[in-house]
């Protein structure tokens, strides 16, 4: 595969458009007070599904042959991909085997099924994941779609991006969550096509500070435990998605578990939009470096806003 | 007083504008979905300090002499009006004295000072509010606002549905939620002067159904009791919103308790905002009595979006 590059992302996102909301940006003068800088908020809990991931699934599918998608598509997931990927093959009469660990909770399960897709329950090890997408492949011919690793949910991924710097194209920053890295390395993609000046910058918990170690160490680490209330960012960077984050992204900032919250409470009772905790990371680590941003223009990627009402950490 | 009329609105806007946000209209295809009519929300939880309440509190503000507002105003709130003129008197640099009950929430007491207001805590009865407002009114002077009832007020509220007459000029109906029935008549006054055919139809618990059987006795009636989660609507109207709400209001849709938290959770969980309850109480009217509003095109104001998220019904 030749190299993941920015160029695709206008035709990416010509393609996509027609399935995806072009979601709004927000802004709130008492978090500009707070922070000292000029945020901007692209908010892709807006999104169809509810979180960006609908777009990198809507390409990926739209990227098959008419006869792949005949057979179907698979991936294993617990989390917005799997309702994406299920949202998405609905739109385009595809059908979705959804591999979720038993220990999912029901509210996601609920969603999966609710768009359609079709759930297959395993061991919640990353081994019965992938036998279980294994077996279907084989049996289905389904194409296998990685949540963030495939390249064009990569690039599908980048579109929010592209949208948010053609609405603000004077952005210093835009600051995203890291967790498998697909939003990430599609943001990076994005801004090094249309403005290299601005800086991609990738925030995690300090409880799952695998990208910020592999991008010291040079090669992907992994978490040996995953203790965070950011459950979209438990994941690792994959084969595709490192080397994007190793070339474009020069900083992770890591946030503590109360700041995270702290930082999800302050966009709730602030803005009044719902945005999960993961998407809360971000703004987490612009406050925690505030000193740096101070007065620059920082564009945060809202990444999605499921959550589970009744387990709330207020 | 003259007659309130709702040509006396464009002005009032025209006014106010500088002081406010317009807010966004926004539609969900899931809810249309459920509940079989086209729904557009008018997000007043968008609005500064999280409510329509600041329309109506500006416009008041604007209505006093520079020598009145040189000597401060007084109001007695523990809800959103109280934050509102804290708020809208800083804006103008006018002195707010807000008489709260002992009673009221940190977090509702918190949100005035914040805002420059400043508490005279009260017992909490309506006898120990009026004689602490008045007190405060005899000694300083300043101009006492009622929440609701205060004409200028109520057209500050209308302005709300001004603009969202402006941007959807076809809805069949507009709901909103009655408590002092402040935002209900200035609704009604807005679309009787924008647009007649549109019909205006209040929505309020069973719980404090108050305006219900103010409509059908022809005079005021209380409320016994006020056991209700939609925390803006306890109060009970006024004489200036009562013959406003009896010439243009033909119907009060009731709710259940379990009907407007469910509502809420609709809300919060696909639209990705934050909605307080007396807001939901709105869509809960729609819900209950769908048949009645299938295939129309109904507008529904979201009064605001301040919850204390440490005492959610979820």
């Amino acid at each position: 595969m030749a190299e993941l590059n920015g160029t695709q992302i206008p035709q990416c996102y010509e393609r996509i458009k027609p399935y995806i909301h072009r979601t709004p940006v927000l802004t709130s003068r008492l978090i500009n007070t707070i922070t000292g800088a000029e945020v901007y908020f692209k908010c892709e809990n807006f999104q169809r599904m509810g979180a960006y991931k609908m777009r990198g699934a809507t390409h990926a599918l739209l990227s098959l042959s008419e006869e792949e998608r005949q057979k179907g598509v698979v991936t294993h997931s617990s989390g917005n991909f799997a309702q994406a990927l299920s949202l998405a093959a609905k739109a385009l009469g595809v059908e979705a085997h959804i591999v979720m660990p038993s220990t999912a909770p029901d509210v996601k399960k609920k969603g999966v099924v609710e768009y359609g897709g079709k759930i297959y329950e395993c061991e919640p090890t990353l081994e019965a994941r992938n036998a279980a997408a294994n077996e279907i492949q084989e049996r289905t011919g389904a194409a296998f779609l990685h949540p963030s690793n495939d390249p064009d949910v990569i690039l599908g991924q980048g579109t929010a991006a592209y949208e948010f710097l053609q609405d603000h194209p004077d952005l210093d920053y835009i600051l995203t969550p890291v967790g498998g890295g697909g939003l990430i390395a599609g943001t990076a993609l994005a801004a090094a096509y249309l403005n290299p000046k601005v800086e991609v910058i990738g925030t995690e918990p300090f409880a799952v500070d695998d990208a910020y170690r592999s991008l010291k160490s040079g090669k992907i680490e992994g978490n040996t435990s995953t203790n965070t209330i950011a459950d979209g960012l438990k994941t690792q960077l994959g084969s595709n998605t490192f080397p994007v984050i190793r070339k474009y992204v020069k900083r992770i900032i890591r946030v503590e578990e109360e700041e995270i919250v702290e930082a999800m409470r302050l966009i709730w009772e602030r803005m009044k939009i719902i945005v999960e905790p993961s998407s809360a990371v971000a703004l987490a680590g612009l406050q925690r470096e505030s000193t740096y941003f101070k007065g620059k223009k920082v564009g945060i990627i809202i990444s999605g806003g499921n959550v589970d009402l009744a387990r709330l950490p207020f």
